[in-house]
C-alpha cells in the first residue's frame, strides 16, 4: 500500500525471512488486484503519491463498496467522488469509519491525521454561490492530500471590487483554483492579477447558451491572461489534485 | 429620400401642382427601386432614420457601385461596410466624393457636415489591439449617424487596472460598446462597473478553441453582469447602429 | 443601500457626529456583506441604479432566503428570478411581504410604489404562446425597475398581418423586446419596421433542430435588420434590464 | 437514353430484327456505362425523367469532360453544376455546343428547344443580392427541366414591404423557392403568406455566427409556417429539381 | 372561417343588409382574434387553405383548450399536434366531439366527412418500427387535409429488398414522405428510385452519435439523390402538410 | 429461416412434391413477413449468417414481443438488445424460454447449444468499471454468434501496467474490442501493441466535456495507431457483431 | 528491421560471434532510432507485421526524407501517405527507387515483389467519382501489405442498381471498404447485403451541411446494418490497414 | 520596468531628489503606456514576474514593432509569439538585437544571460514530429523565463515503449508539458506514470475528425489520469508560461 510496507517486504527478503517466490507474489498482488469488475491499482500510491480515487458516477453501489473495502483494507486514504447517499450507504456497510460530505458529494475514510502538512497555500475561489458544490469537492480533495486550503466564495466579476479588496489573500496564495460558470470571466481576471499558477474549473451552472459549461470552458481555454490552465467541466477533484501536485513541486 | 422630399411632394399634390397618378408613381419609386439584382429600400431613411447600408461582402464591385450611385443620387449618406479596396475603386468611378477607410473597411460619401449632432456619448472599448478594425467599423458607423464617439483601446482584463483607472470615462458614457475576442471577459467586467447599456461585440481574433469568435460570443451571451446585449461576431457596424439608436432614445 | 443612506452617513461624518473609523466600517459593510456562501454586492444599487438580483437556479432555497433577507433588510427592492415555488416558501419565511409570480417564475418584495416612473414605453412582443413565460419575466423585471410596459403576444411571422396591423403600437415604443423561439424570424421583421432599439430574446421552445434555442439565437445574431441586439436564450430578465437602462438613457 | 430509344429497341427485338443477346447487351450498356472512374446512370432519365446531372466540385476537369461527352453522345440534356471556367474549357473540347453560365456556375448543352413546357409557375425569390448566384443555379436548372420560372431578388425582411407589394406574384406561383442567408427569415414570412409549397435554400452568405449557412439552415428547418421544406446549404440545383418535380405532379 | 362565410358577408354588404362598419368589424374579428395569450389567425384558412394548427408542446392545457374552442366554434377543422393525454382531457371539456390519437399524439375534431378528396396518392414510408409515431402524425395530418394516404413501414436499407419488392407502390405515388432515424439512408435510396417529390423526415430514434436526430438530418440534407427536401427532426406534421400542398399543385 | 429449410423446399419443388406457385409463396413469405408495424427480414440469416436482431429502444413492449415470437417461431436465435425488464416481461409471455441479462440489457432465446464453435479468440477489454455494461452487451452478442470470448476489465491507461502485464492475452487474441469512455485513450494504446484488428467502442460514461461519448469517439477516430476501427457510442452489439464477422473471415 | 535480421543477431550472440554488449546495443538501436525530431519505431514491423508508415501532412519535406531514408536503409517497405509532390522530390533525393502515386498522394519504395500474397479478397467501393482519391489511398495501402484488391467505383445509392447488378463481386469479397461522402448511405446498403466485415470511410467531398465529412461520418456510425465499422474522414490508409489485418486473421 | 527601477524612484522621492508630482507621473507612465492602438502593461513584470508578451497574430507588423520598441526600451525581455518573418523584419528595424526563431515562430530580444536560473526541470514531450513547432514555442518560452528545459519528441502511444524506456527522464521532471494532436492519448498515459503536474497542449495537427484540435482537446480534458490540466489548442506559450510559474512555486 505504501512505501513502509514495501521497505519491510524488501528487508525481509534480503534477510531471508521470506522466499523470493513469496515476495514476488506479494509484490504482484500489491500492485494490481482484480475484483473481476475492477482492477485496483494499488501501485498508484507509490507512483503518484496518492492511492486510487473512486469516481462513483457510473458504478453501482456494490462495486463502489467492494473497491472501497480493498483500499481501506490496506490502510490507504479513501476518497470517492461524485457519490450519492445511496453509494455511501453501501460503502458504510463495509467501511465503518466512512464519512459522507453531502455538498461535495464525497465519501472519505482514513482521513490524514493533521490536515495541513504543507505550508504552501491553495486558494479556492468561486464566481457565484451556485459554484460552491464543485468548489467544495476541490476543498475536500486538497485537504485529503494534506494541503493548506483557503476559500473565497461568490466574488464574480459582476461586482469586481469584491475580488479586488481581497488582493492580500490573492497574493499570498501559492496556487489558485478558480471555479466559475456562466461567462467564466473570473479566471482571466484572477490570472491577470497574480503571479502564481491558476487552475480554472468551468461549471455547468447557468442556462441557455451556457450549454452545460461549454461557455465558461471556452472562456477559460482562451484566457487572455497567461498562466491559466483548465480542467474538465465541474471537475473540482481534478483541479485540486493538480493544485496539490503543484504545491508539492 | 428624406422627410423634406416627401413633404414637398404631398404639398404639391394638395395644391394641385402634380397629378395623383404622378405622386403615386413618385412615391412608389421613392420607396423601392429595382436594379434587377437589388431592390433598394429608399423608404428606410423615413422608417428607421438612416438610409440603407451596403454590406459589400458577397456582392460584386459592379453591384456595389450601382447601388451606391442610386443612394448618393438621392443625396443620402453612403455607408458601405466590409468593403475591399477593389470595391472602392468600382464605387469611386460613379461616386466621385467617396472615401475609403482601410482599417474599418468602410466606404463613405455624403458624410454629415458636423459629426456630433447628439450630446450623448458613445464609448467604444477594445480588449486588445487586434480588435481595433472591428472597433473602427463601429466608430465610423456611429459618427456617420451623427454621434459623439470616444474610444479606449487595448484595456483587456489581463491587466485590469488599465480599465479601472479610466473609470471617469466609463461613467460619463451614455452607451458603451465593448469589442473583444479570445475570452471576451471584458464585457462582463465593464457591464458590472457602469449603469448605462453595454453592447458587446465578439471578434474572431484569437486561435484554437476561440473557434472564430464562438468563445467570446458565448462568454458575452452568458455575461453575469446585467444590461449587456450582444451582436454578431465582428459586427462593429451593428453594435454602433444599435448604440446610435439607444443614444437617440 | 441607497444614495440617501450614503448622504446621511457622509453628512454625519462631516459634522463630527460619527468617527472616521466608524464611517469607514459602515461604508465597507455597506458595500459587500459576506454570508459565507455569498458575498452580497450592496454597492450595486449605487453603481448600477438597481440592487443585486438573485438568480435562484443553482442555489438552494435556504441560500436564496438568506440573501433575500439581507436585501430586504436594507429596504431594497427584491427581485429573484427563475424561482420555484419551493424557493418561494423558503423566502416567505423570512420575508413576509414577498410575492410569487408563477408564470414568470419570479419572487418580489418591496415593489416600487408607483410602477411607471418613466414616460418612455417598453413594448414586449412574443412570436407564440409558448414564449409567454419568458416574456412575463421581462414584463415583471421592467416594471420592478419603474418602467412603463406594454405587451403584444402571439404575433409571429406565420401570420404576419397580426403584427402589421399593430404598427401604431410598434412606432410608439421607445424600446422593443422581441421574444421568439423556433425560427426566431420575428426579431428581424420587427427590427426592419421600427426606428427604436430592439432587444431579441431567443427561447428554448420548439423541438428537433431548434436545439433548445440555438436556432432562434443564431437567427437573431444574424438579423438582416440593423439595430437588433441579443441576450441569452430564455433570458427575459436580461432583456428587460437592458431595455430599462436604454429607456433611462 | 430515352423512352423512344428503348421503344425502338424492344420493337426491333419483337420483330426479330436484332437477337435477344444483342438487345440484352444494349439494354445493359444503355443503363450503366463504366468509365472506370465513373459509372454513368443512363437509366436515370427513364426512372426520374431527367438524365444524370454532373456535380463538378470534387471531380477533375478531364473526368467531367469524359462524363459530359457520354451524356451528350446519347442526345441527353447536359447539366453540370458548381463548375469552374477550367471545367468548362475541358468540356468544350469534347462538347462543342456547351455553354458556360458564369454566375450560376453551370455548364449546359442540348438545352430543351422551348423553355416553358409546363404552364405551372415556379417563383424564385432571394433575400439579398449576395444570394443571387445560388438563385441563378436554381433558375437555370428549372429552365433546363422545361419549367416556367419567374424571379424576385433582394426582397428580404429588413424591408418587408418590398415583399408585400409583390403579393400578386406570390399568389400566382405554383411553387416558390426562397433563397436566403444570414437570418433566413424570409422563408417563414413567405411560407405564411402563400398556399403553395415553399422550398427554402439556406446560403453561406453572411459572416460570424452565420457559420457558413448553419444559421439560415436552422431557421428554415424550424420555420413556424407550415409547408416549408429545406435543401442543403447553397443547393440551388436541388431546390429547383424538387420544385420541377412538384410542378410536374 | 371559410370562403362561404366571407362571400355571404360581402354579399350582405353589397345588398345593404349590413352596414359597412359592421362588415369591417366582422372582417377584422374574422381575421385575428386575441385571447390575450394567443392571437388566433382565422384568416389562415383563406390564405393557406387550412385553419391554424395548434402545436401543443410548450402550451398549457387550458391555453390549448381555449384556442381549440375558438377554432371549433367557427366550424373549422381542429388539428392539435404533439398533444398529451392531459391536453386532450382539457380540450374535451370544451370540444365534446374531440378525438385523441395516442400514437400520433394528435387531437382532432370536425374531421372532414370523406377522407380522400384528392385522387393523388401520398405514400408514407418508415425505415423502422420506432419511426412509426412520427409517421402516424404525418398520416393523420394528410388525411385531415383530405389526402389519399398509403403506408409502408419498416423497410429500411439494412434489408433493402423489403423496399425493392414494393416498387409498384413506390412508382404509383405522387408524393412520398420518408421517415427515418439512425443513418437516414432510406431517403436517398427512395429518392433515387422514383420520379415524384420526396420529403424526408429525420427522427430522433437511435442513440449515441445519432445525437437526437442530427445524424439522419444531415444525411437527408446531403442526399445524393435529387428531388429530396427535408423538414425538422420528428416533424411528421410539417412533412404531411407540405406533401398535401404538393398533391394539390 | 435457414439454409436447410431452403434446401428442402427447392428439393421438393424439383421432385414435383410442391407446385411452383406454392414454392414461390413460401419463399416470399420466408423472406419478409409484415406485422404492419414491422417488416421482419427472415432472409437476413441466409444473407448475413445471423437472423434479424431486435433493437428494443424506441419500440413498445408489445411490438418487441410480436417480433420475437415470429423469430423464435422459425427456430432462429433471438437476440434483443437495449431491452428493459418491462420489454422482457412482454417477451416472456410469448417466448417461454427467453432469458434476460440485466447488466447487458439483452433478451435471448434459442441460444446456440455449444458456445465456442470458432477457435478464433475475441478479447473484450474495458478501460473502467463503468464501461462494463457495454462490454457485456458485446460479450453476449459474440457468444450468441458462436464465438470464443475472453475479457479484461478496468485496465485503462491511468495505470497502464495493468494492461502491459497482460501482453500474453493481448497477443493471443484474433480480434480485440476495446470499450472506453472519458479520454478513450486505451484504444490507441492497444492498437499500438497488437497485430490483430481492434474495434473501438466509445462509451457515454464520464461527464462534462465528455459530451455523452463524443470525446472518446473522436479520440478513437483519430487513433494514431493503425488498424483501429470504430462503432457508435455505447454500441457493444455492433462491435461484437463486426468482431464475429472478422473472426469468421 | 524484420524477423530474419533479429534471428541472425540472436544466433550470432548464442554462437559467441558478437558480444552481449553489442547485441544489446543493436537491439536497442534496432527498436527505436532517434532523429531528434522523430523517434522511429523499427520494432513496429515485428509487433504489427508492417513497418512504420509516414503521415506526411504536418511534417516538413526534409523530415520526411530523413525518416524515409532510415526505413529504406533497413530494407523495409516505405509507405508515406498524404504526400505532396514537394515531399516526393525531397524523398527521391535520398531514396532513389521511390515512386509517387499522385491521385493517392502516396510515396512508396521497396514495394513487395508479388502483390497478392493473400488469397482473401478486399473489395474497395466508392459512392462517387470524387471519392476516388481516398479509395486509391486504400487500394495502394492494401497492395503494399500484400493483399488482393478489387474495386468498384461510382456506384452510389442515387442509382442503386449500379450496385445491385454487382452482387457477385460483393459476395465474393472477404472484406469490403466503402468510401463515400455526402449522405454516406452506401455503407448501410452494402452492409445490409453482405456477410463479410465492412469498413466505412467517410470523405470530405460534398458541400454545405456535409461539414467536411461530418454528415457521412455520422451516417456510417449510425448504420442500421450490423457489421459496419468506421474510420476517420478521408482515412483510406486506415481502412485498408484494418482490412488487411482482417484479411490476415 | 522592474523592481530596481521602482526602488530607485521611491528612494529618490524619499530623499527629496524628485518631487511628488514627478514621481506620480513616472509611476503612472511606468505602469501603462498608451500607443493609441495599444495600452502597454509595464506593470505586469512587477505583478507577474515577466513583462507583457506580444501575441503577433492579428496585429500589423508596424504595431508589433512599436510595442516591441517600448518593451525593449525599458530593458525588459522581449517575447513575441506566433510571429511571421514579415513581423520580424518590421521589429528588427527598431530592435537591432532581435532574433527570429522560425520553427517556434517567436521573436526575442534581451534574452536572459544564463538560461537555467531554476534547478527545477521542465520536460516537454511530443507525440509526433508534426507537434514540434508547438513544442518549440514552449521550449523557447520556458527558457526565456529562466527555466531548465529538456525534450523528448515523437514518443506517441502508437509505439508506447518509446515512452516507457524513458521513465528515468519522466520521473526526474518537476513539471511535464505534453504536446499532442490526433488522439491526444499521450497526456493520459504520461499523467498516469508520474507524480508531478502535467500540462497538456492539444495541437491542430491531424485531419478529418480531429477538427483542428478539438479531438485531442476533449481527450485531454477527459483524461482518466488525475493531475492533468489543459491549455488552448496549439498554445505552447501558455503551457510553458504556466509550467514556469509552477516550477517557481
Amino acid at each position: 500500500m505504501n512505501r513502509s510496507f514495501l521497505q519491510k517486504l524488501l528487508s525481509n527478503l534480503k534477510r531471508g525471512k521470506i522466499s523470493e517466490e513469496r515476495a514476488l507474489s506479494a509484490l504482484e498482488h500489491f500492485s494490481y488486484e482484480s475484483l473481476g469488475f475492477a482492477t485496483i491499482d494499488h501501485h498508484r500510491q507509490l507512483r503518484q503519491g496518492f492511492p486510487e480515487v473512486i469516481l462513483c458516477e457510473g458504478k453501482r453501489p456494490q462495486q463502489i463498496a467492494a473497491i472501497a473495502k480493498q483500499i481501506v483494507g490496506r490502510r490507504s486514504i479513501l476518497l470517492a467522488t461524485r457519490a450519492t447517499r445511496k453509494d455511501f450507504i453501501a460503502v458504510r456497510k463495509v467501511v465503518k469509519n466512512a464519512h459522507f460530505h453531502a455538498v461535495a458529494r464525497i465519501i472519505t475514510a482514513n482521513e490524514p491525521a493533521q490536515r495541513a502538512t504543507n505550508k504552501k497555500r491553495i486558494l479556492i475561489i468561486t464566481a457565484g454561490t451556485s459554484d460552491i458544490p464543485v468548489a467544495e469537492e476541490a476543498v475536500l480533495t486538497a485537504r485529503m492530500m494534506g494541503q493548506n486550503v483557503e476559500t473565497l466564495f461568490d466574488v464574480g466579476v459582476a461586482g469586481i471590487h469584491r475580488l479586488l479588496i481581497q488582493s492580500k489573500k490573492l497574493h499570498e496564495a501559492d496556487v489558485i483554483v478558480v471555479v466559475a460558470g456562466m461567462d467564466g470571466a473570473l479566471a482571466s481576471v484572477v490570472g491577470g492579477l497574480v503571479r502564481c499558477p491558476v487552475i480554472a474549473v468551468p461549471t455547468s451552472t447557468g442556462y441557455g447558451a451556457s450549454f452545460g459549461g461549454i461557455a465558461p470552458l471556452l472562456t477559460m481555454l482562451n484566457s487572455c491572461a497567461a498562466g491559466v490552465t483548465v480542467v474538465n467541466i465541474d471537475n473540482g477533484f481534478g483541479a485540486a489534485f493538480a493544485a496539490s501536485l503543484i504545491a508539492g513541486v
